[in-house]
């Protein structure tokens, strides 16, 4: 699946991805009314409204993006009906081209991290028939419960061409309460990272492997040497743009073949038009908004690693 | 929402919690073809034999308990049709005045987390209406982005008297792999415990917290010591039966008062028609063995809390 991933990275030319965490206050009124009227008040009301306005960002931009991380929160968040969301909208995006992570930061232990696996990465048999109920192409795992909770995925991507990428260093301010405290003198996401570079050399897809690591762009010391850990893993960095990580901070997280990561926004892309540099949009267009805060984020990135090449 | 905890500990005198992870495998063939009959062999179909399944261990055995554990991923991996069981599974119980904890490990940072509290304990507004979409009582949380994931769990916690148990040390035979590395000479469970008790400090609930840790049957050893780094915390024991716990193995997870923990048992209990000890009950009659089971359970701790206090 990472080989499906760096094909579209090269078409686009465009090492990034495009968070969909629609939060209900992102979506333009007029979708909400919209979606209001027909289904009331309610959580098929809401789920609707995020539909309509996923649909609206996919559409402007998915010709320039290799990929779309849905965060399963913002859709678990309206119940049943947000889930029916979160599998129409990765369906919506495959069928666009798209690769899609599903951000479910899921862990769990033997049958039941391959329960989460089968679900999201793979499938189940019911009698004769075979589902994929969610079929993303990549999801998030958390790291915490160590080689048991990992294996039922990397099997699963193994045996159905998928990928996860491993929480190894995230963005947050409080990231480093855990992940930083020294073991034997290395702090603790270096740990994990080599436990990540050790699964993911059973799941490899061409020059890279199928296992790879979240590193937030807020850290980009941290990155610089994670980069060195994981010679082989891509690396997906959530922050830039509204939590604080910017182009040039992010060259480091890049190989010299100019792959190995592929950085994410959110907010900064599908609430653009509530930013000062986008309000001229105005709401109706907050599409055109994201289409136009995803052009200028990939030339801040590409500008970035340019520079670094020179 | 401790307290409601502690009000059925005492009227059933079992401090246990039964697990409902059901697979299909678990499922009585009888089961699955009515349900299969009705909605053919679909994800619906195995959704609604996972539901039938459940309803009959529960009448079974509500009398007995004082709380239930769904594992969200055995939903989760059918799909949308599997979280609608999921929550009328969680309603369910809550009818048979039963406390739920939603095994959801989940774990996120800001306001993403606090799309999870919402979802899964609190509430969400859309428009002018409030909902509560899968209503839990509890949720189990990963610790593994520190605080700023914390956070919005503990806030939802204080406000709608709803708990978390957060995991310290799981039951699993990797969870040593991170969890038990040495961090300034202490174990980084250790090292979670310490924080799990400086969050629950802010979300009392009589003299125990809102805010628990998991701590595996399967390491007693380490349950002697986190039980007294964690003293006004309940801890939720999984791990018991199928994994390898014992009655005898989990008395030091208790605290004086015989409270502060509660243990867990899954497949041990619903699947008990296919063990040995329970096999005579045959497979129409699961259920009776689940209660059976539940019986033999509650007799091993009871007798283990008997004589340690003697």
């Amino acid at each position: 699946m990472v080989q499906k991933l760096i094909e579209n990275i090269k078409k686009t030319g465009a090492p990034i991805v495009v968070g969909l965490d629609p939060m209900l206050d992102y979506v333009p009124d007029r979708i909400k009314n919209e979606a209001f009227a027909e289904y009331g008040e309610t959580l098929k009301g809401a789920a609707e409204a995020v539909w309509q306005f996923n649909k609206g960002i996919v559409d402007a931009t998915y010709e320039l993006i290799p990929a779309v991380k849905p965060q399963a929160a913002m859709y678990e968040q309206f119940g049943v009906p947000g889930m029916e969301v979160f599998e129409r909208t990765v369906s919506y995006c495959q069928k666009k081209g798209l690769v899609v992570i599903g951000d479910v930061k899921r862990g769990d232990i033997g049958s039941t991290s391959g329960a989460y696996a089968a679900g999201h990465l793979g499938s189940v048999a019911v009698g004769s028939n075979i589902f994929e109920p969610f079929h993303e192409d990549f999801v998030t795992v958390n790291p915490y419960l160590g080689t048991d909770g990992i294996k039922p995925f990397v099997d699963v991507c193994k045996e159905q061409n998928k990928g996860i990428f491993i929480l190894v260093k995230t963005s947050n301010p409080s990231s480093g309460e855990f992940q930083d405290r020294l073991i034997d003198g290395k702090p603790l996401y270096e740990l994990v990272a080599e436990k990540v570079a050790e699964w993911g050399t059973d799941a490899m897809d061409g020059e890279y492997s199928n296992v790879g690591a979240v590193v937030g762009a807020t850290y980009p010391e941290q990155g610089k040497v994670l980069r060195k850990i994981l010679p082989l893993s891509f690396i997906l960095v959530p922050g830039y743009g509204a939590q604080g990580g910017r182009g040039k901070d992010l060259v480091h997280y890049f190989n010299e073949d100019g792959l190995g990561a592929i950085v994410n926004s959110s907010r900064g892309i599908i609430a653009a038009y509530k930013n000062e540099a986008y309000r001229h949009f105005g709401e109706d267009n907050y599409a055109d908004a994201s289409r136009q805060a995803v052009l200028d984020m990939i030339e801040d990135i590409r500008g970035a690693l340019c520079t670094q090449r020179q």
